[in-house]
């Protein structure tokens, strides 16, 4: 915090145009099977390698050594909010994803609906995985019944399949809460419970509890949508916006919801429409011409990693190489890297420190050809903490004063 | 603190086998004086060769910057308590070594027979190093005659040559006090005082007083070792086990008393019996049966290196990396590294970062051939705090669980 309060003073402000494109899951290893290579080693990416003489190179921990986050707390550290800090849960990100403009010390929950058999247990955790007609159907009438508990608000969405959010907006509550999901079929729904026992936390359960009681009787003859599952129940915090910490006004591209959620979340302007990496990276452009940050958050890297296809991954790669060229033209300071890996062998999120390269006209060349994790182990930037990015990112744009005489 | 809770929260537990062979003071330098080359680069290791494909590597910082540990915050690092968090007096190392069973509140002294000269000035601070027997037979005179001072229990083991250990057992004792040892000969013994004043540590300071006013007429006739210096006196402080922390059964393979009292301190099993380097990792072996983690310690890498001898060293050197082969199809994920340098140019502990390597399925190749001090410059690990290596391991385990949604 202390830190945070000098980089502030050092702010100054100027015209230039910095760009953060985060490639999901982006870092891999080389193992045995995958040839000893990586992803990023295969893929053919002229763009990266175009920018390779222009940039400093590095590697990131997400958050600490060993651990691997999910993706709140990878993107939190990218946008410099240490997510040791800044602790935001699933239901708020969902939330943020669908739209929803949370306040401070709202409540929000993720929620799936369920199939519940004639003594309330739960047989099918997903309800057939319903289709989101079927869901936006079943969400408006709850949407109907239940506006209010006691003097608490209750806002629901509709989200895709069998999911929607829940969130109760009134005074003095506060999460985070236990899941009322049972985590398998075969057991009743469970008690929301709070984390950490205060007046708030009593408080939201309560209101959790009369919920339930008033939504289920609404669902009792739908099928097979009978029942729903509440998770990740927590409340907003207040975060300082990255206008506020950084005098960057910025714009967030991203297809799925949690990530527009995630930038909504610190107050980045949500730019929607983009369906396509290529769109995405178009849009980004236009949205340069009226903020000085932009990030870019492309997906695809990340499930290829996770379903352990490497050529996939590849493709991924290269397809973003490609479509990031509009972008150089306008950006002064650009930033290439993931949220954390994805190792193909991996098949899942993972704590190795993901490969970074800042690029502009003062980052200096490290010597390295291209952008792979294990040319980044030679790096100018070393290994370092991602929540530091924004910092080198400001630097690069030139927006410190020096600290000292 | 905060951090270590984290990584508590997202522990889980499984069936994989971890390893950490210390090689004590592995670390060296390349100087003109050892032709540039180190013992690591010179030794022939085709055991370690073979691993390098399957690891990733770096160097541990073993306290901070410039600082050189001994061996207990050598150890502490690797055990993954922070040296500058958990301080364990010598005294209290050295008894755990000898095999007392120490508990929490203990003070415990390292002790040297003396001589004394008829007006009680030291003459030979190690009493011309008697042999053994001569030791366990003046120990044995204490031990009969002083069993208590006040309420306070008093433990007295001889170890090898003129040393032995104190340890007083009691209600409301506190270390650290200072030395008894003079230092230098021609000096009278020293006054044992509190270094932080507080009714405890007087209280021990008190009891050490009378220990000495008892002892010291039981040896007024024995010659050379008419008299003995207190060194590290020190409490045993509360510190949780190895297993309350990382989920972890531990063993500990090591020839050496004080390696296996700093492992006992944070509650490995300590497995007895080994003498050679090659016995030590057989046992390993057979404790990875009943253990899910197993620590071996290899003294000959650091005593070559004090001794400045450089093919010592590298004799060392490949005799456990022959030894090492027998325990590579039981492991999961097995750590090489030092507790410190103890380079030969230097004949001492030092502060350059110590080389390590952790191998393992998803370790990930950094393209190195070898593990030496240059190679692990340009691994994926970087240049980490030794207190994190265990966080590493944990992780190539698959024994953390994602940190956020």
């Amino acid at each position: 915090m202390k830190l945070d309060s000098i980089y502030n003073s050092l702010t100054v402000p100027n015209k230039t145009k910095l760009a953060l494109v985060v490639l999901d899951g982006l870092g891999d290893i080389a193992t045995e099977s995958t040839g000893f290579r990586t992803p990023l080693e295969v893929a053919k990416t002229p763009t990266l390698d175009g920018l390779a003489k222009h940039s400093a190179m590095g590697r990131m921990i997400p958050v600490a050594p060993g651990i691997t986050p999910g993706s709140g707390p990878g993107h939190l550290g990218l946008f410099g909010y240490d997510p040791l800090e800044f602790e935001v849960g699933r239901g708020v990100i969902e939330a943020l994803g669908l739209g929803i403009d949370l306040k401070a010390g709202d409540v929000a929950a993720r929620a799936n609906f369920c199939t519940l058999d004639t003594k309330g247990i739960v047989t099918d955790r997903r309800a057939g995985r319903i289709d989101t007609t079927v869901c936006e159907a079943q969400v408006a009438i709850l949407k109907k019944k239940i506006k209010k508990i006691g003097d608490t608000e209750v806002i629901i969405q509709a989200g895709k399949g069998h999911r929607f959010v829940v969130v109760f907006r009134g005074k003095g509550l506060e999460g985070p809460l236990t899941n009322t999901d049972p985590n398998r079929e075969g057991l009743p729904i469970a008690v929301a419970k709070p984390v950490k026992k205060t007046a708030k936390s009593t408080k939201a359960a309560k209101v959790i509890a009369a919920f339930y009681k008033q939504a289920l009787p609404l669902l009792k003859n739908c099928r097979p949508a009978n029942g729903f599952l509440l998770r990740g129940i927590a409340h907003q915090p207040a975060i300082p916006t990255f206008e506020q910490r950084y005098g960057l006004k910025a714009a967030a591209i991203a297809v799925y919801p949690m990530y527009k959620g995630l930038a909504q979340l610190v107050g980045m302007k949500i730019i929607d429409g983009p369906k396509t990496v290529a769109d995405e990276f178009t849009a980004a452009l236009a949205a340069l011409k009226t903020h000085d940050y932009v990030f870019i958050h492309v997906k695809y890297t990340d499930m290829y990693g996770e379903d352990g296809n490497f050529d996939g991954k590849v493709k991924a790669i290269e397809e973003a190489d490609a479509a990031l060229r509009v972008l150089l033209p306008e950006v002064d300071v650009l930033v290439v890297t993931g949220d954390h890996s994805t190792p193909v062998p991996v098949k899942g999120h993972s704590w190795h420190p993901q490969p970074v390269m800042i690029s502009g006209e003062i980052a200096g060349w490290d010597g390295l050809d291209r952008f792979t994790e294990r040319a980044a182990n030679h790096g100018s930037l070393g290994i370092f903490e991602a929540k530091f990015l924004i910092r080198l990112m400001q630097a690069n744009a030139k927006r410190f004063d020096k600290f000292g005489a």
